[in-house]
């Protein structure tokens, strides 16, 4: 059997200010090749409380209807306690991103990721200013 | 120490139109088994941008009540700007898919998935129409 | 190449009724420590359906925040079907639970997890009585 391998990269990403979602699916293939693994499964976390992963299909459509969502979860226009503490106007990009989840696993197969012809793998930055965001990955497999 | 492995596989689930919901907690325990893993993690992920996994405890009460708040997320009877891309009907279904995750990761302890005894592992079709889910299985231990 | 490891530890963690939130992240960094690995990944599952994992700032202000929400994705005080079968007042607690999901993976660098400053894992009791939360951690890397 051929030995198993534990490749790991960080890969930053500038993203709009919340809710904006970038496609970092061709980044992720990137470092995929780049490990060297052929079948094995790659883990992306998004690094800071108010960001998060997942996937959509990349279409701009479909990218607003899930803004709206997103911020129906935790809407921006509310009181938080968060503020209280901190009065830096975050508390519902605190709580979107929470809800969201930082991490994600993609599998790899075939040197590549294995996803749907339309899915794609988004970062999402939830705060009010613009963020460059810092998404660790961990590619493990043979 | 014993030789990590990493094993793979895919698995194919008739679910009904969205929300339907299967436990497909039998079929993660026979991968467990074909891998011949003792301890280690399998990792889920849902081909497909429609499609999400979780766990809950399989119970036809419950699962109805799930499907209630799923729909509360993202409801079907709502305009979505989705539509005007392709007019298929299932803007609702991307944005509770994206909301809802397509990974998951399970932990393998002594040669079978470790969960609560009312924990199962379901995946979740959110399209419109029945959908063949195709689940990428990815076991690494030793 | 350095030869992987796998390493497998469950820690037990006392959670308030919920929703009831309670930071892990020393809990983890131990994990990693005893496990030797130096850069791979940490996956958290959180055995029983009424639990789930998260990442979240564990300032209280925002954990009140985040507690809100969760109560609004599935409220407590509303009629459940799952009510029907065991009427033990905590349908909402699996609802809630389903949605936030078990799992979580954390990156490892350095021998520690990668994490931002103000981020921590929180583990999340949604039921309806205190519990003794019981989370399986699996390290691999190099």
């Amino acid at each position: 059997m051929a030995e198993m391998k534990c490749f790991t990269t960080q890969i930053q990403i500038a993203v709009e200010q919340g809710v904006g979602i970038v496609d970092i699916t061709a980044k992720l293939q990137e470092a995929v090749q780049e490990s060297g693994i052929a079948n094995g499964s790659l883990q992306g976390f998004c690094i800071g409380s108010t960001g998060s992963l997942t996937c959509i299909e990349y279409e701009p459509g479909v990218i607003s209807d899930l803004v709206r969502s997103i911020n129906e979860l935790a809407p921006p226009d509310r009181e938080y306690e968060h503020e209280k503490a901190w009065m830096d106007g975050n508390g519902h990009s605190h709580v979107q991103a929470a809800l969201m989840g930082p991490s994600l696993d993609i599998p790899i197969r075939n040197g590549r990721c294995s996803l749907g012809t339309w899915q794609q793998v988004v970062a999402i930055n939830h705060d009010v200013g613009p963020r460059t965001r810092k998404i660790e990955i961990t590619a493990m497999g043979i």
